[in-house]
């Protein structure tokens, strides 16, 4: 017997009828003879809906509040589901997450969980009951309700399955896995059948929207098994894990992230400790700064070109602003009609032609590269966003064909 | 400074505006000088929407899951009207029936409060916040959440006020106070500055639908004052306690209820024990007796009829089924088309001529009396449900006028 821990989206459990599609989904694992914990996010728009009620009311509710509010969704969308699979003549019980042991620091919002006290959730498996948790959510020592923030309920399975040791933890989506491109973009895009858990990191960086980063880390220092499969589809999906069978094939995907703001500060004095100062102060606006190019410029000056996420280049340009008593500099560029393109491969290191054949292949097509960064398992190159698709394109037609 | 609670429904709190007048309610209460904890229901529909939701996944979901869905719709409520005091600038913060420390039993649907553990109100109250508690909900020793039942927010405020010694519970409603008659039907019905706790209880028990009875009985036992007052209007209702100024008028109140339905057992063998058989079997199938009536019949039989909700009656029938081997007779008829009306007065016994005023009144309309039922402190009769409106207007000009 094992412990499957399944998790289901928002967009799965929308209205009644996928809500009963899910929970045959679980009562068939269940009647395989496995335990099974699931995990739910809230039904559909239930969360948009319901921060729109706030917004009614304020227009900067604290924090605290919007937890109490928006962990209502799950706690509507797991008791439903509890509904349809009590229909279906299996024992069953909804819990919270404070219910399943989710314990978080106070940060609402954004909690971290800091322990599962698993007890509950023991219980209930040894009464044979299918245990359906809401996920996002869980409470602080305070006993305030708490939000884990973006790709939650991800989050709050991987660490149901690493707190109970799980056999497999299946995220379950509106695609069927993990695929070496944009399926609805990129003409023979293919789907893997494993992947590492840090070419999924890498792809979820650079703009692959399957899985949320942080719920990837958590399975890979956990050394849960993750598979991404479809809840539409009763089909084998991708296996994220340590180690997989296919070492052999040294491209895994092609990735592509069109929210990429470039900065770029041109005419900068060239003072000692300029750029040092420049990405600390970044750090304390909580700015992510992605790829850094520094050149020399005319008289004696240099300019530092970097790229940031579009919802973050008003931050950074405050910390920009914040720095001109520090330095001077003639001029500060944007330009948001970048894109980021990514090759991504466990291994690349040690195969130094990768990346040539990489721009050659953008060569080939007329797309004009404007910045390059490269780590062990990527290459990442800037080029303008109207030509993103047809980039995507030539490389994964390049690499995976 | 006092500690006020205040309890506003559904209806007062249904959209954005509503939870805003509300809000202003309280910032006032709390702006001049006094402790406020709020208990709120949910929002307008939101408690039929999750049933219909409900309805739709399962015809007859566990009462523990229901409670699950259903707790969602007061969580929703207290953080939205926190949300609105916050914009006030008054400190503040919403609790879930369990923070707020409402341990039940766990009858799931019907719960008993059996503690209320204040710490938690009270550490918030000694921070200066207003506390905004969800009604109608607590946990069990399992923690599992549970529901109150029917007015269960009323009896969440009656209780909070009980536990925390405060000095008056305040249920705000969609009418102004408790009144005499029905102000919307009968002419001249006045509104009461004060009335004494069993006569609310009798005129609920009667059709008034201001308060429910499991509120007045727990403010009485706890001797908490209450008040039922106005949410859109802002003027003193009616003061609900122990020993009210106003002892000298005899009749509080008149009230209607036509949910009545008589069954009547016509040429029933007279032997000994049969009256108490049927009433015994009739308590065991939950029926709720209000009238009796036994008369002789002819031939040695009698004649029984007594009074349940409509709602009862097939319970009553199936409870007179069950007893056919120990009693025969020859007819069960049943009549929907009856009404309660009854004087409520604390006193009355002492004063043998009410009734006969009463009797007085409906002769004078030609209103025939089918059965009559006293006690202490009120004196009900039984008529034809469409005479049953001038009946309450006679009635209630022969006493207040």
């Amino acid at each position: 017997m094992a412990l499957i821990v399944k998790k289901f989206g928002g967009s799965s459990v929308k209205d009644a009828e996928h809500v009963k599609n899910v929970a045959g989904i679980i009562v068939d694992e269940y009647k395989s003879g496995n335990n099974v914990i699931v995990v739910v996010s809230a039904q559909g728009d239930t969360t948009d809906d319901l921060i729109e009620k706030a917004k009614e009311i304020s227009p900067n509710p604290t924090k605290r509040e919007m937890d109490m509010l928006l962990t209502a969704g799950e706690q509507i969308s797991i008791s439903l589901l509890a509904m349809a699979i009590e229909t279906m003549g299996c024992p069953v019980i909804s819990l919270l997450g404070w219910q399943a042991g989710f314990n978080t620091d106070s940060h609402h919002g954004i909690a971290r969980i800091k322990k599962i006290n698993t007890e509950r959730m023991k219980t209930e498996l040894a009464k044979g009951n299918i245990i359906i948790v809401a996920g996002f959510q869980g409470i602080n020592k305070y006993d305030d309700l708490t939000t884990l923030g973006r790709g939650g309920s991800d989050t709050s399975a991987v660490a149901i399955a690493a707190a109970m040791s799980a056999d497999r933890c299946q995220i379950y989506t509106d695609v069927d896995g993990v695929y070496t491109a944009d399926p609805r973009k990129v003409k023979g895009a293919v789907k893997m059948d494993e992947v590492q858990y840090d070419e999924m990191l890498e792809m979820a960086t650079l703009g692959a929207q399957v899985l949320n980063n942080r719920s990837v880390e958590m399975a890979k220092k956990y050394n849960v098994e993750l598979e991404v499969l479809s809840s539409l589809e009763r089909k084998p999906g991708t296996i994220i894990k340590e180690h997989t069978k296919m070492e052999k094939t040294l491209i895994r995907g092609v990735a592509k992230d069109t929210s990429v703001t470039t900065i770029s500060l041109v005419g900068l004095n060239d003072k000692p400790g300029v750029a040092f100062k420049l990405f600390n102060k970044l750090a304390q606006y909580n700015v992510n700064v992605d790829i850094i190019l520094q050149s020399v410029g005319r008289d004696g000056t240099k300019d530092i070109t970097f790229t940031v996420s579009h919802e973050q280049c008003d931050d950074a340009l405050k910390a920009i602003d914040a720095m001109k008593d520090v330095f001077e500099c003639k001029e500060v560029k944007t330009n948001n009609s970048m894109s980021k393109i990514s090759i991504v491969g466990a291994g690349m290191e040690t195969n130094p032609g990768v990346a040539a054949k990489m721009f050659e292949a953008l060569y080939d097509k007329d797309i004009n590269i404007h910045m390059i960064s490269t780590s062990e398992t990527k290459i990442s190159v800037l080029i303008d966003t109207e030509l993103a698709d047809r980039a995507v394109q030539a490389v994964h037609d390049a690499f995976i064909g």
